[in-house]
């Protein structure tokens, strides 16, 4: 766990870019002392925010540029026209060996065209998929896809189910996880094709892989499962209606606990419980959407975020770095390939 | 509002069937006095149930079956051999005109393909949908489908935007109800093509149609548009996920208010607070799921529910069938049809 681990950082991407990015340097660094940085931005700025964190700065190697993705570029145009951008700078810093990965809070589909042609996916895998982990009642989870692949087809949800597993073993550190398909309803006949042929192969397989089956919308929250596979449609609308929901319900009993004297003064003396509630459940503290088969390690912030929710993101970049996620995928591909094409091969023979 | 509206009940549907049934019957005749009931199931027990409560007995003719639907059953068996069902002599009686509307906490599925094969669907639509009510930030929302169509094209999701309009202005009483589709993003290019066809088609009709455009999970919980319109497999996950993410919340909530005596004191100052923050985001409150487009009003109740939970199915079938839902869906229809037909004709004249 002490190796020295490399980021490299894009300084301009986010809302409050690029304060809240070096106060989140120096937030992760508090808790990770053997890590170093790569980054890309506006010198004259970074130099400035850097000055109030010499630790931080001794840490890091500073490169400027002046370009920047903003977030309502098409991917494929800052693809063409943002090479020099300090999203691609940072990105290609993971291509060229300088960085083990890298954190952006900038444009999603940005990030994920330029991580994608420059780092390509991981041997046997055709689509990268973005995962992130969430809180659940009995710990944590992680699900995968969510929207980086509107539409799905069986392999590819067999080849998220894959990495998801890995993910779980390596940065969730749980020895066997369990894994679940996300339907509308647990039984075998239930759903679209997609997702009944990937059970059927998930099922069949004789990899080390605990398939639990279908799951639905309320085994997310519930932790029925340590990994949810869903198409990134799918999975993109569970994971804001969730963001949705807690919204909601914060906001509702903020209310109700407002609305007299004698409930404030109830609320004043639970202040901790409530605290520990809402800690529990922030968001910043699961911010971080990682990019799972791409060829280096990639993580997106949320753009709205703050230094704390960016932390978050590095130290989700550093463990999947420090853990060899991709080691561990690369291997886990190469058995499943094996396996896999041994009873499902095009030609039809068993 | 106090025409005499008669409802049919399938008595033994339900994990707590017969008995909240009959206790669900009789709190919503508390609330609504001016109903009449056709009771669906064996005529022993619901008799004896009956004998608690003299008004209600007096409002309910009871119709003996031995046979009832099982949960597991596959719907085209039950349509094929639950012809004395509890749950399709009370879907027969609204096919026969005997009842506005019938209720059920039976199997979903064998609800749906026998509605739909007893009352058929509305001039103008393909395919009904599930559509239930929730509560929003700002009030209270329609959406659909819940899971009746796993797979929707734009077609479907445009008819489901007119039903959910309809819905949202005859029921919950919005005078112009605004509509939006969900989608993985708010941007005209984002989504499959279902949705981005659908909503092409919503942006140019010339019907008196408030279409918002395209909405994402947290809007649901925010409360931004009226009517959220989706497929059956995306909404059952979005549904299922916000009631997951209830139960998470609620669960850490009170487990953090009982960790200590003094938090304890707290919740117990605060508990009219906690108690109206539970009672808002009540599911027993929002238990009904409405199979609309079908000729004849069907409401299906949760299957674990009790009889309050009972109690608003029935009152949910009674606005329906009170507020004339059908009519409204009926006459929108006609507009619909005669003014879209006009610019997107399967020939491409324009």
């Amino acid at each position: 766990m002490s190796q020295q681990i490399t980021l490299s950082i894009d300084a301009m991407g986010g809302d409050n870019a690029p304060t809240m990015v070096v106060d989140g340097m120096a937030l992760a660094m508090a808790d990770i002392r053997d890590i170093r940085f790569h980054l890309f931005g506006d010198s004259t700025q970074l130099s400035e925010l850097l000055s109030k964190y010499p630790l931080v700065a001794a840490a890091t190697e500073l490169h400027h540029t002046d370009d920047v993705v903003s977030n309502d570029e098409k991917p494929g145009v800052a693809l063409r026209s943002g090479r020099q951008s300090s999203m691609r700078l940072a990105i290609n810093a993971v291509g060229d060996g300088l960085a083990g990965g890298v954190v952006s809070a900038g444009n999603t589909g940005a990030l994920m065209a330029m991580a994608k042609f420059v780092l390509k996916t991981l041997p046997g895998i055709d689509r990268p998929a973005i995962a992130s982990y969430y809180p659940t009642m009995t710990g944590e989870s992680v699900m995968l896809d969510l929207g980086a692949n509107i539409q799905c087809d069986a392999e590819n949800l067999v080849q998220f189910a894959v990495m998801g597993e890995v993910f779980a073993r390596h940065v969730l550190h749980i020895e066997q996880p369990s894994i679940g398909i996300l339907n509308v309803g647990t039984e075998v006949l239930k759903g679209n094709d997609s997702v009944k042929q990937a059970a059927a192969i998930l099922r069949e397989t004789h990899l080390p892989i605990k398939f639990h089956g279908f799951v639905e919308g309320d085994d997310i929250g519930k932790g029925t499962v340590d990994v949810i596979v869903t198409d990134g449609f799918t999975g993109n609308v569970a994971l804001k209606t969730t963001e949705g929901t807690a919204k909601l319900f914060a906001g509702a009993l903020k209310e109700e606990l407002n609305k007299s004297p004698l409930r404030k003064l109830g609320a004043l003396i639970a202040k901790p419980a409530i605290d520990a509630f809402r800690e529990r459940f922030d968001p910043r503290r699961y911010n971080g959407a990682m990019f799972l088969g791409l060829n280096g390690i990639c993580v997106k912030s949320h753009g709205g975020t703050d230094a704390f929710g960016f932390s978050n993101a590095i130290k989700a970049a550093h463990e999947m770095v420090s853990d060899d996620l991709n080691e561990g995928i690369k291997e886990d591909f190469a058995r499943f390939n094996a396996e896999h094409h041994s009873f499902s091969s095009p030609s039809g023979e068993e």
